[in-house]
This record gives C-alpha cells, sequence and structure tokens, in this order.
C-alpha cells in the first residue's frame, strides 16, 4: 500500500508522459494506474473534496509543468449535473466515491441524440472520452442525497482547454472554458 | 512582462531538467530564469508571502515530479535567522524583498569558521550554494522591523532532502529534514 496515492501517481504518470504520446498506449497504461489511485479515498485531502451548494466543483490536484496531463476532483452535490459537453482531448474518469450516471452522446443530422444505454458508474468503475473514442456525454450524481466524488485524468491542462457545450434540441454549440475551484493544489511533496 | 513570471518558471526550469544534469550548465542557465523571476514580486500569492512570528517560513511554490528540482519562497520576519546548515544539493537563491544577510562557513580542524565578509543580498541579488562550490552558510533577515522574502531553487525536493545544522564552536553536526510551512501550493494553471 503506497503511503502517498496521488504523489505515486504523479510520478508514474510523468514517467509515462516522458516516455509514451500515443493515445491509445496511454489509455492502457494510465488505466492500471487510475485503478490504484481510486482504489481506496483517504489520500484526497478534505479541501478538494468539498462540495458547493450550487454547481458541481472540478478542483486541480496535478497539473504536468508541460501540460501533457492533468488530475482534477470532480465534486458532485446532490442531483447535480452536468450540461451536455465536449473534451477536446482524451479523459479517464474514475469514481471514487458514490456513483455517477453518465450519458454518450453523438450528432446525428445536427441533432445530439443520446447513444446507447446511461451508464451507471460506481466506485472502481472507469470510464474513458476522447475525440476518438466518443467525446460527448452528459454526467450527474446518480444519488439525490449525497456527495459523489470522481478523480479525471485528461491529456493536457483541462482548466484551460478551449471546450464546449451542446444545447440538444438545437445542436448549437458554446465555447467555454472550465477553469478550477481552487486556487492552490495539494501539496504532495511533504 | 511574462502574465505569469511562476508559471513560465516552472516550464523553462523542468525543459532545462529534460535536458541538462550537469551542475555548472544548471546553474550557468538557471541563473537568468532565476533573474526574470524576482525582477517583480506581484506574481507571489499571499499564502506564500505570510511571516510567522517565531520562525521563518518555507513555502513550497513547485516541486518538479521527478524531484530533479524545487522552488520555494522563504519570509524572514524581523530579525529571524537560520542556524548554521548545509544543503547536499544546489541552490540558487534569489531576493525578492527587503534584504538579507548571508554569512559562508568552511570547516577548519573540526570547527566552523565564517568565510570571507558577511554578504548584504539586496533585491535583484542571486546567490549559490552547492557541496562543490560551499554548501554551508548561515542567513538573516537584513532588517529587524520589516519582512524579506526570497526564492530559492534547489537540485531536489528540498523539504525532504536529508540535511544538517551545525554547531559553530563544537562542529557538531545534527540530522534535519526541514519540511515545508503549507499544506497547499499555488495553482498556476488557472
Ligand atoms: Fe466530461
Ligand atoms: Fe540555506
Ligand atoms: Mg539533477
Amino acid at each position: 500500500m503506497s503511503a502517498n496515492p496521488l504523489k505515486e501517481f504523479v510520478v508514474e504518470m510523468t514517467r509515462l508522459s516522458d516516455r509514451e504520446s500515443d493515445e491509445s498506449r496511454l489509455f492502457e497504461q494510465a488505466t492500471p494506474l487510475m485503478a490504484a489511485l481510486i482504489a481506496r479515498s483517504d489520500w484526497l485531502p478534505e479541501a478538494c473534496a468539498q462540495p458547493d451548494p450550487r454547481f458541481y466543483r472540478q478542483y486541480l490536484l496535478h497539473c504536468d509543468p508541460l501540460q501533457r496531463f492533468s488530475l482534477v476532483s470532480f465534486v458532485w452535490g446532490p442531483g447535480q449535473q452536468t450540461p451536455i459537453h465536449d473534451h477536446t482531448t482524451w479523459g479517464l474518469i474514475g469514481v471514487l466515491e458514490g456513483a455517477e450516471h453518465s450519458q454518450k452522446y453523438a450528432e446525428e443530422g445536427g441533432v445530439w441524440r443520446p447513444q446507447r444505454e446511461e451508464e451507471l458508474l460506481e466506485p472502481g468503475a472507469i470510464d474513458a472520452v476522447s475525440p476518438t473514442i466518443g467525446d460527448v456525454h452528459k454526467v450527474r450524481n446518480a444519488w439525490d442525497n449525497r456527495t459523489s466524488i470522481s478523480i479525471h485524468l485528461y491529456g493536457g491542462n483541462i482548466g484551460q482547454i478551449d471546450r464546449h457545450v451542446f444545447d440538444p434540441q438545437s445542436g448549437r454549440a458554446k465555447d467555454f472554458r472550465s477553469g478550477y475551484s481552487l486556487d492552490t493544489l495539494p501539496n504532495i511533496w511533504s
């Protein structure tokens, strides 16, 4: 058992980014790192596990200095959800606490339509997104009476990437950058 | 003028660490990066500029994920000083605000003796330490009525490195690790 799973993840993802840039190899080798990270939740600092009464929160845990990847804790208050959105880079989503529903979307004739069934992701589950495998989804807390938390790994500095939210009816896209919910990061080097 | 001198420093030091490991080349190429960083002080977050009434403080600003370098703000309350100490790795010290006195020491027959004159380092000044060029010194706030701040770059995760403080009379060494004064880092990726 690692003394500091977050630090170990950051070190291993840095080494992986130094040797691989191919998306499918990154998915393949980052998935077991994510599985180890979400195997327990005691490493997540309290400050990065706080829900907000209004919106889901996104706490940056680490950004690679060359912006090849970033790691974020998503904290969902009861019933909170995202709009339909894209990422424009690869991402791995691991559920830490609670549960999430994820619905993928695909464009058909200018309209965004649900693809397959909505998925229920419970602790330990890992989902993937990217422009090559399907990048558009909508996520919501599966619980209406408790907080859920997932850990997201992205192939860039996700808070600063130009992305889109989509109106399902009109198919219209709106630009956005998510930013981050805090101006501090956990100090994993103590 | 850079929008975020701290972020720029971190990116450039990461690139430098990827291509150089020789100490003298690191000194040569890190010095202009430090000079640019300490050319102004508005980028230093308030949380990393707070003195403590009892002790000087050490706020981690960034640690390289492979622990090849770290960057720390040292905040000196009025009259505060270090013991005589070593670093066991290379370091560059740039003065940001106020002023510091630095006194180098060398061992002579089991006793630590001051070397040359005590130096006065004012804003923009850069000092260097390392086991190869002289690693033992004592530093103090040159002011007894105001806070001074310096920015320190080290060739490792300085808070976790095994180091020593020295008793000048007996020459006796005591082991220490400095740690860091906060469990958060500035989020430079927003
Ligand atoms: Fe998403
Ligand atoms: Fe020192
Ligand atoms: Mg080195």
